[in-house]
């Protein structure tokens, strides 16, 4: 039985995949088993409560992956055009590698769990919560004000998944080029009302 | 065995709560029988094919409802931005009145299911699309160009379907509020770029 660190980060990685592609209730115990090579009883050692505990420490670990690229697409940028572009291309490019896919990795999961699983719910509420709040910090050292950048900040969240909802199910790329002239014209608005 | 329409009318409406609430994959066609009060025999025989075909069926029915709501808000309104804030009010009415529950009736079983089923993907599809023109053709009668109409329309759905998925699960009206004020800042740059 292995009980490595390699055997669970294996499983959690497998998990997030299915969960990104076909959700946590399309995606049964035995396809991560089968998709991450883990023994099974690797699986009920590193996860003794199961499912549901597999389901928040994947999204944890996706929600996770995507901070870190909003913390580097600011480091990379100039300003805050440049940086809410730069997000929107990252996840558009995943979606577009996967043949439409893998969207956002949060999202699936959230809408068919957050009303039935506290663990669940509030895994996916910290990770919107985090993305927000790493956009927020992108934005003010961009120079926004602390008010605008919050606000900025969920509607940029808002038109990006969104339009990675819209651009998944049409299997088209116009719904992203449109998010990113949507988010544009916004920071041009606010830019303009100062 | 019930074969009348009400029977039939009495699953999908059951199906489309259901789909809504938790997603496709998270609810069974027993679950869907015991919600719709409607006898086996009843189902099979209305959708001999099958879970899919009804999921397919739900889809179509919600999407004209949410349609028809959307033509309603164009008659009932005097510009471009109190039309899409009224698309918006109505969606995040439903949000509200289920306790969080019930967000955008397409987008969980468009996200679970439109790399798996081309019947559940192409029922997105067209429920999307339905509700794109209709946004558009509302705004090109408030008197954007059509090239504005229809990137505004996508830009207007990313928006909206992004603030339900932020607003459900953190169980909050702010990114709903938020929506709005994008949406007319949007309308706002367009107005003045002319």
């Amino acid at each position: 039985m292995a009980k490595g660190s390699d055997s669970k980060g294996k499983t959690l990685a497998a998990a997030a995949t299915l969960f990104r592609q076909q959700g946590y209730h399309g995606s049964a115990l035995h396809d991560v088993l089968a998709a991450s090579g883990s023994p099974r009883g690797s699986l009920y050692f590193h996860f003794p409560a199961g499912k549901e505990q597999i389901g928040a420490a994947a999204l944890a670990l996706s929600a996770e992956a995507v901070r870190e690229g909003i913390a580097q697409a600011a480091e990379a940028s100039e300003n805050a055009e440049i940086f809410l572009v730069r997000i929107v291309r990252a996840m558009a490019a995943d979606l577009e590698r996967s043949g439409f896919k893998e969207g956002c990795p949060i999202a699936t999961t959230a809408l068919e769990t957050s009303a039935q699983s506290e663990a669940l719910g509030t895994a996916a509420r910290n990770a919107f919560q985090k993305w927000e709040l790493e956009i927020k910090r992108g934005l003010f050292r961009f120079g926004l004000s602390a008010g605008d950048a919050d606000i900025v900040a969920t509607m940029a969240l808002s038109q990006i998944e969104g339009a990675l909802l819209l651009a998944r199910t049409h299997r088209s790329l116009t719904p992203i080029h449109r998010a990113e002239q949507a988010l544009k014209c916004l920071l041009r608005a606010l830019h303009d009302k100062h």
